[in-house]
């Protein structure tokens, strides 16, 4: 692989580290990604007092000057850090929703939400991790406000407002809101041991009985 | 006021400090209560990081040996606020529920629960945050267990479902396990902003109303 100096190393001593490793064709957006998942590691492991620039690098593998290079200040890369698990989620919803096509049933659309949205595997069960320390960090007023943590139940918030609407729900504002908070509760739920995974599915499937009416028909099943 | 020597302050220099600042006429209970509140306000300023023995000593206005005097180990103090957290949520249940009497609607019942919950002013508002500092730490693994921090949501679970029992629900156990689940997650989204308290309450309404059928009659009101 060839690699190409990025800044003058003479500009600063510590930079030569930087600028050998990266090399020209690297694409930026991995390493970012690569810092941004080392972080949610972290998260898991510790909370969100365990990140520092230290910790991070140690954990991908970098140096703490290439992790500096990508972010210059731990704020910076704690909110990439979010909007990745943002931008994760929301690309499942994505692909999920293109699967179903845009005939697809407003029940059979939430459902396959509330399947990306809640904790079921390994990536889901991290992400909810991280969300819910930046909330618990917000809410302490640990640097992180409100703003961004807002973003994630009021993009849910939305796609979840568009399927009521398309399924003549009569109080679509109302239920959208119990929604994400029910679903919010429940993901906690899922990784504090109160509902297992299954519990949960059968939980997700209970709200929308609830706000929808029993399931009738066969056109994807759930309803007990 | 007089005081007595509770150990013979020859036995540990120290603990002149501690056998002086004890009146023989103290609570115990109090001086443990004043603590726990203690922890609890630097719990809400800083997260559950914050809480060390001198933090909770400082906060507390008393000597970091008298905070020893009565919690041996962090853990112990930690583990004494939650349960002061819990306790003072279940007294005012208890106290709720004795006004309405035992006669009391299901769907009245379950609105005072409901009430005393959520947080809609500022002590509620604090044993919220400390209850999802709790919570936050038990999914990290930072030495609570969620055996611990189950207890308040079982708890919970159990008298929505003899109310849901008393009104002759369908689903008793998915439609209190989503009650809990959908007041856990607008309670932490009243704190996160996500909710303001009025449309909290209204927000708990809806729940009762999805799960109970609309409210008809007027003991009470609330159904929109």
């Amino acid at each position: 692989m060839r690699y190409v100096r990025i800044i003058k190393p003479s500009a600063f001593d510590g930079m030569r580290e930087v600028a050998g490793l990266v090399p020209r064709l690297v694409d930026h957006e991995v390493r970012r990604r690569q810092i941004t998942d080392a972080a949610r590691r972290v998260i898991v492991g510790g909370g969100l007092d365990a990140v520092t620039f230290q910790s991070v690098a140690a954990e991908a593998g970098f140096s703490v000057r290439l992790v500096q290079y990508y972010f210059g200040t731990k704020r910076e890369f704690l909110l990439a850090t979010h909007r990745s698990v943002m931008a994760d989620a929301g690309a499942r919803f994505a692909r999920r929703w293109a699967e179903l096509g845009e005939q697809a049933a407003p029940r059979a659309a939430l459902r396959a939400l509330f399947e990306e949205l809640l904790p079921l595997d390994e990536q889901r069960r991290e992400e909810e991790i991280v969300l819910g320390a930046f909330n618990t960090a917000a809410i302490a007023g640990q640097g992180i406000s409100s703003e961004e943590t807002l973003a994630a139940p009021r993009a849910l918030l939305m796609l979840i407002g568009e399927q009521l609407k398309r399924a003549n729900a009569t109080s679509v504002e109302l239920d959208a809101q119990l929604m994400v908070a029910a679903l919010g509760g429940l993901a906690q739920g899922v990784l504090s041991g109160y509902a297992d995974p299954g519990r949960a599915v059968e939980l997700a499937e209970h709200i929308l009985d609830r706000v929808l009416g029993p399931e009738i028909g066969d056109n994807g099943g759930g309803a007990d």
